[in-house]
């Protein structure tokens, strides 16, 4: 007997006979004696028919207007999730975000979760009823409808999980965990047991689509026992904890792969102070995100003093407006050159392992060197080691670092 | 400059261009400098398919669910509406019932309006804003979402007019006003320029579906002016008013004709005190709703002592339920036969006109007599003749009545 809050996502309740899949599922639990939290998004395929429909209405759709739009995805699966449940005489209550509430900041499209009230579910729960809310969604303090973004409904299971002091939170998705690498790449990948917070942000946030990182985040800072499974496959799926492993740690939990960014390239600007902000100044000014940033060491070849090179890596939709800001700025500075690659892949390994263990990244090397891949930036962390390569290497580097590391080896807990 | 309530329902909104052409119009009003407040309700056939979803799920879905379904249909329309608006330089907000708060009891699908929040709105006004409401919903008091029943967009948009004490409540439909009887059955059908609200009430619950009852109702109580025209051509529409006409009034407003009931009748049941409970109360309790009654003038010619005959309608889809139940009740007390007619139509002439003229009966019974058409049932009010006939007869009698009582001529007010 636990408190579990559960979300199933679009794919899990993308048609009829899938909502009454997860109300089958959803009805085992509640038999099981558990007091049980499901968290829905909008059916698969209804969040884009809805945003088709205002970007045909209006090029530019208000903020507010939007959040009220897609908000009503959720409140269909709610209420559908509800019914099921009832026919199969479970008792059951739907909750849209503002009903909970669900208090967040007033930034419509990307707002963040302030409070959640609990006391009605709390009432709820109590007389034995399945508490069903929307995900995604909330609302501000004056009322207004407002969304998390794409993938919140993540964010507001954990949410409910912290406010509850749930058991555990578990995240049903159509992967049945989190993999040591893409599985579609290497087919000797294998599904963690679990894994730790830090890894998963890591994880996530170099291009594991498996959670939203605001919800690992969320998940680490309140402590909540996250679980990733599979909705139509039993299994244990994997455990997100706190806690670090046992003696017989791995120095590598996981090789993450993301082919989102592109490389831009300045050569032979001048080595002197302010000059990093010169340069990516008017880019962060246009609200372009810079991920991996690095300088070479100056060299002093140059007759007007000793240059440098710069390198930076943003997502590909914003390659071009960066690249056009960077031969902007680089032309008052009188630049060699401004280049710059969408062809390539980051490829990083990551694990709490490598905190204590210093060859980590010399062996990640070795490993790259042997299959003759180039490597063009390196950038590290406490946990991380990550390597933007050509992308046509991409799966050959992926396979090389998973056998140098003996991933496909189940690890002693 | 006026502030005017408008509302478009489901085919006036019931696709993307629909919505652009409505948000044309509203932004030429808004240009005219009237303050705004327009009530929209789902896209056509979207409350069907949110339904046929419920039902696929479950076949008796709560009632509380079924309205966080269904009022989803307003909620999209009302975000459209607004970004269409937005688009065309007007600013826009939409509010859902729960926004404004639109407070209601929490009858489940068919609530009822208890108080309007006028505070929100208003600020919106002052500032220049069209508001966008969601017709059908509210909140109660407890926070759940309720809706008002089939049409109840039209009472939401009269209850937001009476609350803030708007100069018009105009309800745009796909007929350009109220007329004198069906067009499609008699083509010298006249459009009236302005029809009572009792008058209107009477059509209304006689069959003619321009407007909804309760809003009707709604709108004489807080004699609220309103008006029904057509969204797609314009024109003035009818206007329906608390002002009873000048004195050229005439005798008759309009003909109304309902065949959506059935006529049972048992004949030959003892003429003793009860005996209409008898026979109605297992109907009642059943909730079947029973519309005319006629009880005969006794006759003494049963052996058993004075017997009567009964004769009353239901709704056609409780007709089989309502036979069944009265043949029961006639058993136990010895009538002589239950019978039972599908078949009918009841053809009512309206007007406030009635109340000074005594005449109006023996004129509407000869011009049916005159085609020798058979009267099987009749019913009267102040203001309304209704007589029951075979529903064959439906287009020969409103023809000879429209004549009869003069009807294509223009009235003078």
């Amino acid at each position: 007997m636990a408190l579990i809050v559960q979300k199933y996502g679009g794919t899990s309740v993308g048609s009829l006979e899938r909502i009454q899949f997860v109300a089958d599922k959803v009805a085992k639990f509640k038999e099981q004696g558990h007091d049980l939290v499901v968290v829905v998004s909008a059916m698969s395929g209804e969040t884009d028919r809805l945003t088709q429909m205002a970007y045909d209405l209006c090029p530019r759709p208000s903020a507010r207007e939007m959040d009220v739009l897609l908000s009503t995805g959720e409140q269909v699966t709610i209420a559908l999730l509800a019914m099921a449940l009832q026919k199969r005489g479970v008792a059951a209550k739907s909750y849209t975000g503002g009903q909970v509430p669900i208090l967040t900041d007033d930034a419509h499209s990307k707002a963040r979760i302030q409070t959640v009230e609990q006391e009605r579910l709390r009432a709820d729960l109590d007389a034995g009823r399945v508490v069903i809310v929307a995900g995604f969604q909330g609302v501000d303090d004056s009322g207004n409808i407002t969304t998390l973004g794409r993938g919140g409904s993540d964010t507001t299971a954990v949410a409910l999980a912290a406010a509850l002091k749930a058991d555990e939170c578990q995240i049903y998705t159509d992967v049945d965990g989190v993999y040591t690498t893409d599985p579609r790449i290497e087919p000797n990948a294998r599904r963690l047991d679990r894994i730790t917070f830090e890894e998963m942000l890591e994880m996530a946030s170099l291009g594991s689509k498996v959670l939203q990182i605001r919800a690992v985040e969320f998940a680490g800072k309140y402590a909540v026992p996250l679980r990733v499974l599979s909705t139509f496959q039993e299994g244990p799926g994997t455990l997100i904890t706190l806690e670090d492993y046992a003696v017989e740690e791995p120095l590598v939990t996981g090789i993450a792969v993301n082919e989102d960014e592109a490389q831009l390239t300045v050569r032979g600007v001048p080595d002197r102070p302010g000059i990093a902000l010169s340069l990516l100044g008017p880019i962060g000014d246009s609200n372009i995100e810079v991920d991996m940033i690095l300088q070479n060491a100056s060299g002093d070849g140059s007759p007007d003093g000793p240059a440098t090179d710069f390198t930076f890596t943003v997502h590909k939709r914003d390659y071009e407006r960066a690249l056009e800001l960077l031969k902007e700025a680089a032309s008052g500075l009188n630049a060699h050159d401004v280049s710059g690659n969408t062809d390539i892949a980051k490829v990083s390994l990551v694990g709490v392992g490598m905190r204590s263990h210093a060859n980590v990244a010399a062996r990640m090397f070795r490993a790259l060197a042997e299959e003759n891949i180039n490597i063009r930036m390196i950038s590290t962390t406490e946990i991380k080691i990550s390597v933007v390569i050509l992308s046509k290497y991409k799966e050959l580097a992926v396979r090389a670092l998973h056998e140098a590391f003996e991933l496909e080896k189940i690890r002693t807990v």
